[in-house]
Parts: structure tokens; C-alpha cells; sequence
């Protein structure tokens, strides 16, 4: 028996209701703060992806080469391909431009429980906005997009600066090794590097900034560095907006890519891997051979979230099932048009059963009503429609039938 | 400057937005019929495409091998994985399945004008029925998906089993060699195939049967073959419902793949490479190691759709721009929030500009409404909502100033 190919899954109709419907909640919250969706291919040149992740990345992605001997990849993140879109298409556009995408994004990468080699992303770009309006706004958006799921959360908001600041003495190999420690939240090892680097020093200060509660404490640590002013604008407009937060200045990942804030988002139910929105304030066109241009965004790890929200009951739809006789085709089939064209979904028999078979099916495939028209009906021009819950029916004609089912009255 | 892959694509919001109209009209046609969605792997093994279509597809696939070795292909259609799915997830399911898809496919060509070499297809899939209403529904849904979009297109149907049954004293060579010169309409090709291959007295029935204009002309040269009454029931249903459509019992394509009635649409503005649906009756899920099963389904070249319709104008909804000053942030980032509550898109100044500037802004970029929101209004709890287009406004509290924009009475 053929397979799905490994670390891949199939998505049935019950499955795709309830991603839809979180997916739908998402792009009405993109959309209602301006952002616009923008689709780019599914793969890339390889070339896109090591410019803004390095060679290292060539290893975890579906990599192969095309037909002109083009190394391409399927796309490991969106955010490369939609930077390379905004430097190829919309650089004159006026600024800012507001961007989302709702896209699959593949990795190749022993399969794992709960990670996929191929996954969604719902993510957003700000392009071409400098200010603490603009990190607020997309941090806020972020919170949003999260909240309309109904996922639980918490958000950590920190900013580049302070740490960078404080490891400005230390040579690049140096600052490496002290963010890898950083990264996996070992002070035991944080300790130890510093002290073989010849700065000791720096441990009491570091676990100051890093377990900070409150900006005051940060710059108590810091000193008045430059970006001070606008790390506070930040904060002031989320809390004037109430989005709940915790600051945390050791966010230590992607200290070569990102440039200011950076925040994360992780789910309360979901164990070691919790992360389910990272992003940040970063500059990317001018290394794709654009013009520089300050970008801010990020990405929701839609599986991740669908995972944390398990079983989702969409808003179930009335379905209403025809039941007709081989005679009865014709009103029958005018009576489904009529109920799909008002938005309802409407099915017929296809298996040739008889009428009872037919009403039979109808309770047992969870339909909501049943339109009978049998040959009574079709002589008089009406239908009989039947609650299949309530077990209750009424003749009447089609037009009533379908008011009915509208409102909900039957 | 980096440049998005040969023969691919990027879509910017103003695009995006024509193509999520249409397709969301379709997804609820689709809906109304009580097709559910189902989303497949963007990559297969290579064999199910091999072994639905022959070794030949593996040329014209972006075809490569995973970690494990294995020969995988992103996907060129979609019915194979779907079968597969079926076979793998749902055999034991309920009959019949409604299945529709919206997906990307690829293909491994020279890029031309007009075909791309990552497209998206919608189709349909109908697993498990065996009857004139089940080949009629799906030809209907598939008439009702093309309606729906607002295309302009000519349906034509056929059925292969009157033309297998006139070519039934021909070897498989032989039938091949009359299938192509039949798929290329050329006429003076299949008299002289046939005479070549000592079948000259073919020609004149072959002739009548792919001109036939009704079923009594097509059946007055193949005789009663025992599919007559179920195509003849199908045809009468399609009547019934008031499809338009022309018969084509000459339809060629997929001799070998598709098992009963096959159809295809053709917009009417499209030139050479008109072709927009095409679809038929099949049997897969064996030839993937499933039980046999009866299946009807089309797939719709939703691009090409697109480029028929040619620029369409979404429905257009209100963009409120709300202006304030650094000092009336709070009361603005609340307003901003009701708006976008009401499902409103709102949005506010990211570039620090002055309050005159970013109502001259607001103007520019289209926004419908601005919410002023000076230090008056701040005072006052109040905003100022200006109709842009009428340069109209006036002082209301927040909830009135939603619901004017809301009903559109300002």
C-alpha cells in the first residue's frame, strides 16, 4: 500500500474545519489592524536562505537543484521570500507596508513527535517603520493573533541592546559561547565561560539583566545606554493597550539577526516544546541586494498552536438532506439549488436507495433536516421538512422550508 | 539582487485579495454541496504518480530524494495523493466521501507565457457512489464552482465508452495511434491513421459519433451498448438542473485513466490555452493497494480562471485611520481596538508624524474614515469621525462613531 511520504500527514475534512476556522479568526485579526496577505513560492533559491541563515541551514532543508542546474529549496520560513518580494516588487511603495502570510514551510529533519518536516506558519511583516509605534504594533498584533485562538500563553518581550552593551568587550568567538549558555539557561555554564574567558566579572551583572522584572532594574545594570527612551515608549504603549507581558532581556537567540526587540510567545500546555510565536525587529533587504530598510515581524507556529488548543467544535452549519424518489428528481434537485444558493448545504442520494433508505442515511450522517418530497409533494408543489433532532415535519412550500432553516424556527 | 525561482510567482495584497475572493466563493459552493476539504502532503513518492500516470511524469516533476534515499516529487496533481489518502485514512469511512481541495501543484517545464511551473488547482473528489446522479452531481458542482467564480466558459461532456466500443477490433498500438490524431482534432490525420492501419471504414462513424449533436445521433452509430440508459440518465439530470452544456463523445484524453463519463469547460476568452477544468470518472484506490472503488472527480486551473476574469474589485471594506498625538496614544489605541473588534480594519501612524501629516496620509492611502482623536476629544472622551470622501465630520462618543461606520451612515 502506498504511503504518505515520512514526517508528513494527510488532513480529513474534520481536521481541516477546525484549522480553518483558526486560520479564518487570524487573517480577520490580520486584516482588521491593515495587513495585507502576500504569497511567495514554495521553494527558493538555496542562496536566500544562507544569506540570512548561514550554509548551516543547506543540512535541514529540502534541498535540490532544477532543471538549469539552480540549487533551489523548499522553504524553511517565509520571512526570507517575503523580504526578497518586497526587494524585487514594492520598494517604491509608500511605507509602511503591512504584510501577512498563512503558509506551509518544510524541514528535513528526523521526525519527531509534534514536529513535522512539513508545517504552517502564520506570520507578519512590518516594512519600513522605525519607532516604538511600530514594535508595539506588531508585539500587540502578535498578542492578538494568539488571543483570537483561544490558546493560552505567555508573551516575553525583550530588546538586543542591553545584552549587546554589556558583552561589547568580548570578541565575537567569546560572545558566542556566552549566548550559547544563555540560550540553554545554564548559569552553572554561563559561570564557568565567563570565567574562562577572563570575565568573571560579568556573571553577577548578567543574572541581574537576564532576571530583571522591570526596566528600572535593566538600566540599573545597563546604565543609560541609547536606546533606552525607546525601549520605554515600547513598554508605556503596550500597557496603555493592556497586553499582558513578561520582559525578559536574555532572549538570546538570533543575536546576529536580530536588531532591537525581540519576543516569544510559548504555550501553557505543551511541555519542552512550547515555543509557538517568535520575531523580532531585524534588516534583511539590504543583504538581498536591496535598499536598507527597517522590518519588524513574526511567525505563529500554527501546529503548534492547533496542538495546544486540542479538540475545536467549529460552528456547526445546518446540513439538509433532499430525500426524493426517482420521480421526484426534478423538484428535488431544485429544492437543493434553492437551499444552497441561501448559503446552506444541501445533499442528495447517490446510491439510488430507496425513501426510506434515504431518510435512514440522512439521521445517521448527522444531517440537521431532511426535505422530503415525495410524490405528494411534487404535485402540489411543496416540500414536508422534517427536524431530524426534534423528529417534528411540516409541509409547506420551498421557499418557507428554507426561511425556516435560516432562522432556525423548525 | 536575489529574484524569486524561473517560472514562479510572488502575489502582493491587491492580488491576493482578487484571488482569496474568488476561491472563498468556491470553497462555499463547494461547501454547499457538502464537500469537505482535505489538505495532502506538498511532496509523494514518486511511484504514485508514476504508477497512476506512467513512468513518463517523472520528466516533467521536480523529482528528488529525501534523507532515506527515497524518490519523492512535489506534487504535479492532486487526485493521486487524495486517493491515497483515502486509501491510507478513510476506506472503512461512510459512502460516499464529498472531498474538495485548494492546493499549489508543480511542474518541471520550460516556463511560457501564461504557464507557471507553481499553480494551483481546486477540485473535487467523489469516492464511493456508482450512479447517473453521483457522475451528475459532481459535473453540476463542477458547472456551479465555474458559475460561481463569474468565468464565462462552454461545458462539454462526454462519456469513453462509446468510442472505446467503435475502436474495440483495434490492439492497443493501434487504438493509441487513433487516440492522438483524435486529441488533435485533425481530421486528415485520423483518415490517414486509419487507413494506414487498414481500418478506412471507421473514419465516417468515428466522424458522425465525435460530431453527434444529441445521444440518439451518437447511439445511431455505436448501436445499444449497454452504458446507454446510465449515460442517458446522467444527461437527463444534468437537464433537469438547467446545465448548459455540449456534448463531445469525441474527448480523447485519458483513455487509460478515466473508466466512464469524462468532461472539461473552456473559457471563452482564454485563446489556444483555454482549457479551465477538466475531470472525469476513474478507478485508483486498487492501483495504490486499496480496495477498488468507483470515483468521479475534476480539477479546476485556477489561475488560468483568474486570467479570465481578468482585474475584479473585491468587495471594498472600510479602512478607518485613527490620528492622534503622542499625548492621546491611550485613548487611540482603544479606539483603534474597538474598530478592529467590530471587524473594522484600523489603523494608526507607525512614522511619528504630526497630527496634520497623518491625516493627509490617512487621505492618500485610500482609508474611508479617520477617527480624530486631539486633545479635546482626549478631554472629552470623545473622537471627531471624518467621512474622507465627503470631508464631512463631527464629535461623537467611540461606540457611535463604530456603529455609523459599521452602517455606513456617516
Amino acid at each position: 500500500m502506498l504511503q504518505k511520504p515520512r514526517g508528513t500527514r494527510d488532513f480529513l475534512p474534520a481536521e481541516m474545519a477546525q484549522r480553518r476556522s483558526i486560520e479564518r479568526r487570524m487573517r480577520d485579526v490580520a486584516a482588521s489592524f491593515g495587513y495585507g496577505e502576500v504569497v511567495t513560492p514554495m521553494f527558493e533559491e538555496q542562496e536566500l536562505f544562507t544569506v540570512k541563515s548561514g550554509e548551516g541551514i543547506i543540512g535541514e532543508m529540502y534541498a535540490f537543484e532544477d532543471k538549469g542546474g539552480r540549487k533551489i529549496a523548499l522553504r524553511p520560513e517565509i520571512t526570507a521570500a517575503v523580504v526578497r518580494a518586497y526587494v524585487n516588487e514594492a520598494q517604491v511603495a509608500p511605507k509602511p507596508l503591512r504584510w501577512f502570510y498563512f503558509a506551509e514551510c518544510f524541514r528535513y529533519e528526523r521526525p519527531q513527535k509534534g514536529r513535522y518536516r512539513q508545517f504552517w506558519q502564520f506570520g507578519c511583516e512590518l516594512i519600513g517603520a522605525d519607532s516604538a509605534a511600530a514594535d508595539a504594533e506588531v508585539i500587540a498584533l502578535a498578542a492578538e493573533l494568539l488571543n483570537c485562538s483561544g490558546v493560552r500563553f505567555v508573551l516575553k518581550i525583550g530588546h538586543l541592546s542591553p545584552m549587546k552593551h554589556m558583552l561589547a568587550s568580548l570578541d565575537a568567538v567569546e560572545q558566542k559561547k556566552v549566548m550559547a549558555a544563555l540560550d540553554k539557561r545554564d548559569m552553572e555554564l554561563l559561570e564557568n565561560t565567563l570565567a574562562s574567558i577572563g570575565h568573571a566579572d560579568l556573571y553577577e551583572p548578567l543574572v541581574r539583566l537576564i532576571t530583571a522584572e522591570t526596566l528600572d532594574e535593566v538600566f540599573a545594570v545597563t546604565g543609560d545606554i541609547p536606546e533606552k527612551a525607546r525601549i520605554e515608549e515600547t513598554f508605556s504603549y503596550l500597557k496603555a493597550q493592556n497586553i499582558p507581558f513578561v520582559q525578559n532581556f536574555g532572549i538570546a537567540r538570533g543575536l546576529d539577526y536580530y536588531t532591537g526587540m525581540v519576543f516569544e510567545a510559548f504555550a501553557d500546555n505543551l511541555g519542552a516544546e512550547n515555543q509557538i510565536l517568535g520575531g523580532g525587529v531585524y534588516r534583511l533587504a539590504h543583504l538581498f541586494g536591496g535598499k536598507d530598510v527597517p522590518s519588524c515581524g513574526f511567525a505563529i507556529g500554527f501546529d503548534r498552536v492547533m496542538v495546544s488548543l486540542g479538540e475545536i467544535v467549529p460552528a456547526a452549519a445546518p446540513v439538509v438532506a433532499v430525500v426524493a424518489t426517482a420521480e421526484t428528481r426534478g423538484p428535488a434537485y431544485a429544492a437543493a439549488a434553492a437551499f444552497r444558493s441561501a448559503g446552506i448545504t444541501a445533499v442528495m442520494d447517490l446510491m439510488d436507495r430507496s425513501f426510506g433508505a434515504q431518510l435512514s442515511s440522512a439521521l445517521k450522517s448527522g444531517a440537521s433536516y431532511a426535505v422530503l418530497i415525495g410524490a405528494n409533494e411534487a404535485a402540489a408543489g411543496t416540500v414536508t421538512l422534517k427536524n431530524l433532532a426534534a423528529a417534528s415535519q411540516k409541509e409547506m412550500p420551498l421557499a418557507d422550508a428554507v426561511a425556516e432553516v435560516i432562522n432556525g424556527t423548525c
